[in-house]
């Protein structure tokens, strides 16, 4: 797969849509914060329904699965790729920067150097999906900028299910939790990553078990915060007069059920979703 | 996509494995149940362990995941295909059956048939995946049998997550399965279908929670009754000398992880899993 050569000019180029996939829905936390963060930018969303969860799956399944979004976004013109997935951006992210002809941003760097830039103690703690915390991504980059940090991880695999089942407040839920922080409580840290999408829906549970003096770090936003950086570095954020960017969602399983995840993870409504096959004919 | 002639003559027919599919590695219950019912029989499983789950997707994309993981089967020479997935089952069946040219079986039939068999009250509770409780197939297929039976489906969505989280007899779990059975056992039903392949495993669980005077019918274990008494109908049973059949193994995913599974939901070691590329290119 050659890299395909630029064509836009700059000027066009700034006023494309910025591309983000994800493994699901639950990538919405992310265009949500970056909607808000760049809210004249219009926004080409992926989630790979058919095949979620990337969480539980091996390396280079992953890798496959997000070169192939990756693949879609790129034929809907867009002028940079955010990676919304944790799990994808733990495995993919290189591979992606290095073979396709535009810039790919991923939530891995940024919530690190959230994680650094909250923690007092320099002991972090990092929740995701067994792929992401078996990656070693968030220690790897945690510790490219602070050699003396102490990362501990911890997979959660039941909390997106929870999320899914809507057990935002059940008891359930915060017997779960508890059971899945006790170990990092163990170790002090006083600053947590939400290394999933589908955490900050449980943001409220968890800081009530990790308590008011554990900081948490929402993937999400920093994520958002940190492409609005890239893109003023680049030149490419929209210049047009518009005030408001629109969202055009794909879905690889049936469209109809985006509505309602849109309305959890989004919070607002956008156009109606369009089912697209993966991988693509044309490959 | 046309029906393959039939190439085999009668007797080689008969020697050839019997194909078995589903979404992951939990239909090695129903393989482990086929090896007990026939086990001078050849199977050839696949686990389509890099789409996994299809109980949270739609009916046509589980549909289309069915027709490859068919197709595939077909290319490995196989006499007749058992669909171990309660959800392809529920939604693909009737398009397979009616598309490939040789038998192919599913779980609900004989899961419908065993539940009248037990039930006094005609009162019957079936548990499975949102989409398999959706597809009605279940109540379909009883009420087929015997119009006067009462059937009450039950979505358990977490049941899958918590038993690959390893958490059999797990507190939160017993709390999960009181939770979702609460309505069935209001509706004073005596059968329970459990029309998942993974919740064989949530067995003890399972029955703690719902006492002894329900029974409890265990989708695996009719299913290779079922595919025994058909192949002897269709004269299809092996006919060689040996005495155990092998059991051929084939994942969608990274083949590493197949053993430990092996290890749970199978309780005896295959030949190492190969992996497989779906949809094939040939299509």
């Amino acid at each position: 797969m050659r890299p395909m050569p630029k064509t836009s000019s700059a000027l066009s180029e700034r006023n494309l849509p910025i591309g983000v996939f994800d493994s699901g829905v639950g990538g919405l936390t992310v265009v949500r914060q970056i909607h808000r963060a760049l809210p004249k930018e219009d926004l080409v969303y992926l989630g790979d329904t058919a095949r979620v969860p990337y969480g539980t799956k091996a390396p280079s399944t992953v890798i496959r699965f997000a070169w192939e979004d990756t693949e879609f976004l790129l034929s809907r013109k867009v002028k940079a790729i955010v990676v919304a997935c944790n799990t994808a951006s733990a495995w993919a992210l290189p591979t992606l920067q290095r073979e396709f002809p535009l810039p790919v941003f991923g939530v891995i760097q940024p919530g690190a150097e959230a994680a650094l830039a909250k923690t007092r103690s320099g002991r972090i703690g990092v929740i995701g999906t067994r792929a992401t915390i078996r990656s070693q991504a968030y220690p790897d980059a945690i510790r490219a900028y602070n050699g003396r940090a102490k990362v501990f991880g911890q997979p959660c695999p039941l909390l997106v299910p929870l999320v899914e089942e809507g057990w935002l407040r059940h008891p359930v839920t915060r017997t779960v939790v508890q059971g899945y922080l006790a170990p990092l409580l163990r170790r002090r840290i006083d600053t947590l990553v939400l290394a999933c999408t589908h955490y900050p829906l449980l943001k409220p549970a968890i800081q009530r078990v990790a308590g008011r003096e554990v900081a948490l770090v929402d993937s999400a936003e920093t994520c958002a915060e940190f492409v609005r950086d890239q893109l003023v570095e680049l030149d490419l954020v929209y210049e047009g007069r518009r005030t408001r960017g629109k969202i055009y969602p794909f879905v690889t399983d049936e469209a109809d059920r985006f509505e309602a995840a849109a309305s959890r993870f989004l919070r607002f409504p956008t156009a109606p979703a369009r089912r697209v096959a993966l991988p693509t004919v044309s490959g």
